[in-house]
C-alpha cells in the first residue's frame, strides 16, 4: 500500500490511510492536453490567446521556472491547465481543490548522475528568452538582462584572476618551502634562496648553478657547525629529510582526513566532469583550499610530483565557485561546463604561462562541449591568468615564460634522427609508466598498503629524501632541474654540465660557443644524471596515485629533460668527434660552430616523454614552444611528439584514459572507434539479457496511483517512458523518477490536508472515462469529450507537465555507432529504441559505455 | 504510364510497353526481411550462419560497396536475400530470373546538394571494418588496409607540400610582376628589385625605403630618358598604368571566360562547402590553376586585393585534388571535408607563415566538422606548408615571418586607451565596409555594370593605377607597405616615417632611439598616409566582389596598419610633448626612452581592422602574433580584436556571413542563437502552409510500380519516407529518390531482357498476399508465410535493401532548437517528425535555414 511508507508522524494517521487507499484507485492523467482540433488538420493557430501562453509555459516541461524569484529549486506550479478553463467552465469551481499540486522542478542533479546536455541547454535558452522578453518592463529586468548577457565574461575574468593569484601564491610558497629544507635566509627568513641572494654583492654558484651567498645560511651553519665537516653534511641531510617528512605528513593527514578529492592530479576526473558527470564536492571550496595548500607541501616535500596538473583542478574549482554567483551558470550544469572548460585551459595557462597551449589543451584533451563562444572567453580567461602570474612574477625572470630557452642556433637536419629516437623513448617510457603504475594501483587496492595511505606517503617521502639528497641534481626542485637542463651553456658558467675542454680563445661574453670535447665535469654530470633518471623513473611510478596532490606533467618533463640532455651531450660529442663526415660538415659549417645544442635535446626529450604519458599532440607542441618561448623549434617538437604518440598508442592508451577506466567513471570516450557491428535493437537485447529486467513503462492514461507507486518502487530507473497504451507501446514522452516521487509525495500530503472537502471522497469513474478515449487520446464524440474533460479537470491529477514530450528516438535498425554519435554529440542521457513505432527499449549512456567496454575487452560483437 | 518516358530507342518497343504495363501492377516489397522469431522475444542469435552474414551486408543499405573493386560508383548487388534461401528452398529455382537487379549505390551527390554526414561517416566505418576484417587474407589486402590507415597522413602531407609550393610560387611571381611595372633588372630580368639590388655594392633607399641601385633600371631609363625630367616621370606613370591594365585585363578575361569560380576570396564558399554543401568544380583543377595565376596578376595589377584569402581556396583545391587519390576521402564527401579543413588551415599557414593561427582559423572560422584526428593532421599539414614556404623563402628575410617586428620595448598601460580606440575604429570600418560593399554588390546585380565584368575590372584597375602612382605609399605593393608601417625606425633609416628631429647624440647603431619631435618628413608622411587611407578605403569597397581573385585580409591589414601608424605617431608626439604628466613619466621612465612605438600601433591597427571585417577572435590574435613573430604583444592585440568585434557585432554580421547570405548558400549558421519558440510540429505546418504540397510517402508493402513511378514523378523530393501503411503512417525507413529512379529504370530494362521467361508474364496475386501480412510484416500463420515468402522471392522486386531503416526521428513536441542542434551536430539532411508514432512531416536542412532566415527577418515566431 502506498500509505505504508508515508511516515506515521502525522496526527491524522487514520485519515491518511483512508485517503491514500482511495487515492490508489485514482488515475494519473499523463496525456497531453487534448486540443479541440483533429489530429490531422490542427493548424498553426490556437483556439484562444491562452493557447499561446500555454506554449510559452510548456517548453519541455520546464516552463515553470519562475525566473524572478528562483530562490531555491522548488517551484510552485498550478497544475490546472489554462486550456481547460474556457472549454469547461463547470470545472472552475473545483479549481482550488486539486490544482495546487507542488512539485520539484528538476534543476539539480543527484551525485554521480550524468547530465542531460540537450535539456539543460534548452532550459537555458528558455531562460534567456524570458529575460529578453521582459527586459523592457523595468530597469531591474533590464539590468538582469544585461547582467546575464555579460555574466560569462565577468565570470571568466574572475576565474582568470583568481587562478592566476593562486598559481602565483603556490609557486612562491613551494619555492620558499623547498629552499627552507636546505637553509634559511638570515637577512629575511621569508625569502627563498634566490631572492635572498639578490641583495648580496658577491654571489657564487655551485656545480649545479645554485646561488651561494653570505645571507643564505644552511642549517648546519645556523647551528654553528663547520660547513665542510662530515657531520655538518649529515646534519644537513637529516634536516632535508626531516622537513620533507614533516611536509608530507602534514599534507597527507589533511588530505586523507578532510578532502580526499584533493589527491591525485584531478585531470581524469575533470575530464569526466566535463563530459557531463556530476561529482558534488569535487570542485568544492574545501577541495580547492586543501589542494592549493597540498600542492605547496607535496612539491616542497621533494616527492616526484608536479603542480601543473593540479592547477587544472584548482582552476576548475575557481570556475565552479565563481559560477555559483551567476545563475546562468550556477543553476545549469551544461552551461557551467563552459566555464569549467575555460578554467581548465586557464589551469594550464597559469601553470606554464602558455595561454594558447592552454586553450588547445582544453580543446584537445579535456573538454567535451566547446562551443564557439567559449573559445573566446577561454582565451580571455587564459590571458588574464597568465598576466596575473606574470605580474606576481614567481619565476623571477620578469616574464611569463617558465623555462626560457635563449639559444638561437638553428637545428640541423641530421638531428631529426636523435629526435625520433627521443620520441620513441618517450613513447616506451609512457607505456612502461602507465602499465606499471596502473598495475601498482590495482595491487594496492587488494593488499594491505592501500589501507594505510598516510604511512605510505610518509615512508615514500622518507625514501625519496634519503635517495635524492646525495645527488646534486635530485636535490634541486624539479622546475629548477628542468631549467638547468634546457639552458644553454654560457661562457661564464661553471656548472658541471658546461665543463667543456675549450680549446679556442673566447672573445666577448656574447660570442658563440664552439663545440669542444667534454671535460671531466660533464662526465661527472652525465653519470649523476643517469642515476637521477633511474631514481625518478622508479619513484614516480610509486608516487603517482598516492593520497597527495600529485601532477604527472612536471615529473614527465623532468625525466624527459634528463634523458634528452644525456642524449644531447652524447650526440654533441659524436658530432664533434666526427666533424670530417660530409653530412656533419655541411650542416655544422666549417667554422665548427655549435651545431648540436644539448639544451634543445632536453626540450625535445621533455616533449617526447610528456607526450608518451599523456598522448597530447598539438597542445603539447604549442605548450612546449610557449614554455620555452621559441617558435623556431616547432618541427623538432612535432617530430618527437608524433613519434611518442605513435609508439605509445601501439601499446595502449594514455594515462588519463587509463585512470578514467581504473576509477570506473562513466566517460564516453570521444575518439574511440568501434570494431563491432550492432544495431540498436540488438544492443538492447544484449544489455537486457544480462540484466533480465522487463521494461518499466507508464501508460499514458491507464494507470492508478498505486500502480505508479509500485512501478516506481520496483524499478528504480531514473527515467520512465510514457507510452500510448499497453497494446500499442508508442512512446509519447518520458518522466523522471525524481519528479514522479516528488508528486507522489506531495499528492499524499495534499490529500491529507484536503481531506475535509467532500468531493475528494467521491469515487469518480475516471477509469471508465479512459475507455472512451481512443489511442490518440481523442474521445469518440465531442460531447462525450467535453464531459470527460470536466471530469478530468476536477478529479485527475494533471501530470502532463511532468512529461517531457521530446524524447530522443531511434529505430531498432539504427547502427550502434550512430546511437553513440548521438550520445556524444547531443549529450542526451537516454535514447528510446522503437520498432515500427513501438517502444522496444531504452539505451542509456551507461549502457553504451558498458557495451563499448565489453566489446573492446571480448571482441564479442565483432564480425 | 510508366512506359511513356522510358525512351523508345529500344528495338523491343512493343514488348517493353506490355511489360511495363504488367509491371505497374506488380508491387514493391519494402518491408524488412521477416524473421522467424516473434517481435517480442527474438534473441541475439540468428537462425542460421547466413543470418550473420546478412547483417554484415545489411548495414544501413550501403553494405554493398565491394571494396576491392570499387572502380566506379555503380555496383551490382544481388537483391535476393540470403535469409530466404533456407526457409523456402522452393524459391531457389527462380533465383536467376529476378534476383540480379542492379542499382546504383549512392556514393556521389548531385551538384548543390547537402551531404548526409551521418550516413557518410557510417559508410566509412563499414568500409574500414571490411578492410580490417579481410586484412589477414593476403598481402594485397594487408597493403590495402595499411594504405588506407595511413592515407590521411600521406594526403595531408601532399596537400601541405603542394600548398607551400604554390604559395611560394605565387609570392615570388607577384613580387616580380609588381616590380616589373616600375622597371627591369638590367643584370637579370627575372629578378625583382630587391633581389636585383642584392648583388649591387652601393644600394641607396628612397623616401619609402625602396632600394635604388645601378642594376635596377626604371622604364624611363631603359628608353634613354632623363630620369629627372617631367616627361620621364609621366612615362614611368604611363608604363605603371599600362602594365597594371594589361595584367588586369589578362586575368579578368581568363576568369570570366574559363573559371568563374576563381573570382573572389572563396572563404564564404569554402565555409559552405565544409558545412556539407556540394559545389562541383569549385575545387577543381581548372579553378585551382586559374586562381593561382590570377592571384599573381590581380595583386600585381595594383588592385586593392590580397592573396591570403584566395590561398585558403587554393589549398582546398589541393586538398580536393589529392583526396581523389585516396578512396577513403575521394569517395566519401564527409571524410573529404576533414582533408579540406586541414587544407583551409594550411592556406592561412602558408599565407602568413602562421601554422597555429591557421589551425585556429580553420577551427574557429570555417570548419564545421573538426574531429580530434583532424586536429593533429591539420597541424602536420600546416607545418609542412609553412616549412616549404620557408625553404622557398619568398619574403627574402630567411624565416617564415612575413611582417617581422623587431622592437623589444614593452607596451605601457596607458596605451590601452589608444588600442581600444583603434579597436573601435576597426569595428566601425568593418561595418562601413560590409554595408557599403554588400549594397554595391546588390546594386550591381540589378544595374548594367554587372553585365560587363571585364570592363568593370579594367576601368577599376585604370582608376586605381592613376590614383595610386603619385602617392609613394600607394605605389608600393600592400605587403611592402605593411612591412614599412609595422617596422621600427632604425638610426640609419632615411625614410620619411623615421624623420625625427633628434636632439640627442646617438651612439652605436643598436642604441635605443629616444623619443623626439617629429621632423618635416614625418609630417609629409602622415599627410600622404592619410590620403592613402582614404584611397584604399574607397577603392576596396568597389574592388572586392569583382571577377578577379580578391582577398580581403591584406587590404584590411593594410588599411588598419595605416590608421594605426598615424594614430601611433600622434600618440607618440602627444606623449613626447607631455612628458611631465605623472602617468607618462611613470611609464616612459625618466630617461625618456622610446615608450610609444608607432610600429606597434600599426600592428594593433591591422589586427583591429581585420577583426572588424572578419570578426575573427582568437585565431586573429594568434595569426597576428605569429605574423609579427612576437608573443609579447598578445594583450594589445586582444584588446583591439575584442573591441573591434564588439563594436562590429553591434551593427551586423561579419563579411563572410554576409557573403554567404548574399549568395544564398544553404549554410546552417553554427553560432546563431534563436529568438523564436517553435515546436517541430509547428515548424512543419509553418513550412507546409507556404508550399501546400502534401506529404509524399511510400507505403511499405502496398504500392504498385505504377504508383511509385507516379509518386516519384509528381513529388520531386530527394527523399521519401517509407511508412507501415496508410492507416497507420508509422515511419519504418527512408528511400532516396535517386535510388528509386535507378531501380525503376533498371527494372524496366531488365524486364525487357527477361521477357522470354514465361513466369514473368503470369499475374501472380502479390496484392492479395500483402493482405495476409499484418502491420509488423508478419504473416498470420507460419505455413501461409512460407508460401508467401516463396511468392515474394520469385515475383516481387526486393527493394528492402534500398530502404535506409535508420531515419532520424523526433516527436512533434520537440523544440525547433533541439532539431537545429541535431542538424548541426549530427549533420543529417532530413528529420522525420512523428506524433504518437505517426509520421507528421519532414524537416530538411533547407527548411530549417529558411525558417531561421524568416524568423530573423520578420521576428515572426518570437514570443
Amino acid at each position: 500500500m502506498a500509505s505504508s511508507n508515508t511516515g506515521s508522524n502525522n496526527a491524522s494517521d487514520r485519515k491518511l490511510t483512508r485517503d491514500s487507499s482511495m487515492d490508489s484507485h485514482a488515475r494519473f492523467n499523463l496525456s497531453p492536453v487534448p486540443s479541440v482540433e483533429d489530429d490531422e488538420d490542427d493548424g498553426v493557430g490556437y483556439p484562444s490567446g491562452q493557447g499561446l501562453s500555454s506554449i510559452d509555459q510548456n517548453d519541455s516541461g520546464e516552463e515553470a521556472e519562475s525566473l524572478a524569484n528562483d530562490a531555491g529549486n522548488t517551484t510552485t506550479v498550478t497544475m490546472y491547465d489554462a486550456n481547460h478553463g474556457p472549454s469547461s467552465p463547470s470545472a472552475k469551481k473545483y479549481d482550488h481543490q486539486i490544482t495546487d499540486v507542488t512539485y520539484v522542478v528538476r534543476k539539480h542533479y543527484e551525485n554521480f548522475e550524468t547530465i542531460d546536455w540537450l535539456k539543460d541547454l534548452m532550459r537555458n535558452r528558455i531562460r534567456h528568452r524570458n529575460l529578453r522578453a521582459h527586459r523592457r518592463e523595468n530597469w531591474q529586468k533590464r539590468f538582469a538582462f544585461w547582467f546575464d548577457k555579460w555574466s560569462g565574461w565577468i565570470c571568466v575574468l574572475l576565474v582568470g584572476i583568481s587562478a592566476g593569484l593562486v598559481a602565483g601564491f603556490v609557486d612562491i610558497g613551494a619555492k620558499w618551502m623547498s629552499h627552507w629544507r636546505t637553509g634559511v635566509c638570515s637577512s629575511a627568513f621569508w625569502l627563498n634562496r634566490e631572492q635572498c641572494c639578490w641583495g648580496s654583492r658577491d654571489v657564487e654558484f655551485d656545480d649545479v648553478h645554485n646561488e651561494l651567498c653570505e645571507y643564505w645560511q644552511s642549517w648546519s651553519a645556523i647551528f654553528g657547525m663547520n660547513e665542510l665537516s662530515a657531520s655538518a653534511w649529515f646534519f644537513r641531510y637529516f634536516m632535508f629529510t626531516f622537513w620533507s617528512v614533516i611536509y608530507a605528513a602534514f599534507i597527507v593527514v589533511l588530505v586523507v582526513g578532510s578532502a580526499p578529492y584533493a589527491s591525485g592530479s584531478g585531470i581524469p576526473e575533470i575530464k569526466t566532469i566535463l563530459s557531463g558527470f556530476i561529482m558534488y564536492g569535487y570542485l568544492g571550496k574545501w577541495t580547492f583550499f586543501i589542494k592549493s595548500i597540498g600542492m605547496i607541501f607535496a612539491t616542497s616535500a621533494g616527492l616526484i610530483v608536479g603542480k601543473e596538473g593540479p592547477f587544472v583542478h584548482i582552476s576548475c574549482c575557481c570556475g565552479n565557485l565563481f559560477s555559483k554567483l551567476f545563475p546562468k551558470y550556477g543553476h545549469n550544469e551544461a552551461r557551467k561546463r563552459e566555464i569549467l572548460s575555460a578554467a581548465a585551459a586557464t589551469g594550464v595557462s597559469v601553470a606554464f604561462g602558455a595561454p594558447i597551449g592552454g586553450i588547445l589543451f582544453s580543446l584537445e584533451e579535456i573538454s567535451y562541449y566547446f562551443p564557439y563562444k567559449t573559445l573566446w572567453r577561454t582565451f580571455l580567461c587564459c590571458m588574464v591568468g597568465a598576466l596575473v602570474v606574470r605580474t606576481i612574477n614567481p619565476y623571477g625572470n620578469g616574464h611569463e615564460i617558465q623555462f626560457p630557452v635563449e639559444y638561437n642556433v638553428p637545428w640541423a637536419t641530421f638531428e631529426v634522427i636523435p629526435f625520433i629516437g627521443l620520441g620513441a623513448l618517450g613513447g616506451l617510457w609512457g607505456t612502461l609508466f602507465i602499465k606499471t603504475n596502473i598495475r601498482w594501483l590495482k595491487y594496492k587496492k587488494t593488499c594491505q598498503i592501500g589501507q594505510y595511505p598516510r604511512a605510505e606517503v610518509i615512508i615514500l617521502t622518507l625514501i625519496t629524501a634519503i635517495i635524492c639528497y646525495p645527488n646534486q641534481y635530485l636535490r634541486l626542485t624539479m622546475p629548477e632541474l628542468i631549467r638547468r637542463l634546457v639552458g644553454q651553456c654560457h661562457v661564464d658558467d661553471h656548472m658541471d654540465l658546461c665543463d667543456y675542454a675549450r680549446d679556442k680563445p673566447i672573445g666577448t661574453a656574447t660570442a658563440k660557443l664552439y663545440a669542444s670535447l667534454a671535460g671531466p665535469g660533464i662526465h661527472r654530470a652525465i653519470w649523476q644524471l643517469s642515476w637521477a633518471l633511474i631514481v625518478q623513473i622508479t619513484l614516480v611510478i610509486f608516487t603517482i596515485g598516492t593520497k597527495v596532490p600529485s601532477g604527472l606533467i612536471v615529473p614527465s618533463i623532468s625525466i624527459g629533460a634528463i634523458a634528452g640532455r644525456i642524449i644531447g651531450v652524447i650526440t654533441e660529442q659524436i658530432a664533434y668527434q666526427n666533424q670530417h663526415l660530409a653530412i656533419l660538415r655541411h650542416e655544422c659549417g666549417v667554422s665548427n660552430e655549435h651545431c648540436v645544442t644539448p639544451g634543445l635535446y632536453a626540450v625535445v626529450g621533455a616533449c617526447a616523454f610528456l607526450g608518451g604519458v599523456s598522448r597530447m599532440t598539438v597542445s603539447l607542441v604549442v605548450i612546449m614552444s610557449e614554455v620555452t618561448g621559441g617558435l623556431s623549434y616547432i618541427v623538432p617538437l612535432m617530430v618527437a611528439a608524433l613519434t611518442a604518440k605513435w609508439v605509445g598508442d601501439a601499446f595502449g592508451e594514455g594515462i588519463y584514459e587509463e585512470n578514467v577506466k581504473l576509477s570506473g567513471y562513466p566517460y564516453l570516450e570521444n575518439r574511440e572507434s568501434f570494431r563491432f557491428t550492432l544495431k540498436a535493437g540488438e544492443a538492447i537485447r544484449a544489455n537486457r539479457s544480462s540484466e533480465a529486467i522487463p521494461l518499466a513503462c507508464i501508460v499514458q492514461d491507464g494507470m492508478t496511483i498505486l500502480q505508479i507507486d509500485t512501478l516506481v518502487r520496483r524499478h528504480p530507473h531514473s527515467i520512465y517512458p510514457v507510452i500510448l497504451s499497453e497494446d500499442f507501446p508508442c512512446i509519447v514522452g518520458q518522466v523522471q523518477r525524481r519528479d514522479l516521487l516528488a508528486v507522489l509525495k506531495s499528492r499524499k500530503t495534499q490529500l491529507t490536508f484536503a481531506q475535509p472537502k467532500p468531493l475528494l471522497n467521491r469515487k469518480v469513474s475516471v477509469v471508465s472515462m479512459s475507455n472512451l478515449l481512443n489511442k490518440s487520446g481523442q474521445p469518440s464524440t465531442l460531447g462525450m469529450r467535453r464531459a470527460s474533460l470536466a471530469l478530468q479537470a476536477s478529479r485527475v491529477l494533471q501530470l502532463h507537465k511532468l512529461v517531457d514530450r521530446a524524447p530522443i528516438i531511434v529505430t531498432d535498425q539504427t547502427p550502434v555507432e550512430a546511437v553513440v554519435d548521438m550520445f556524444r554529440k547531443l549529450g542526451c542521457r537516454q535514447i528510446f529504441v522503437t520498432k515500427n513505432g513501438r517502444l522496444q527499449g531504452i539505451l542509456t549512456r551507461k549502457d553504451i559505455i558498458r557495451l563499448m567496454h565489453e566489446a573492446n575487452v571480448s571482441g564479442r560483437f565483432e564480425h
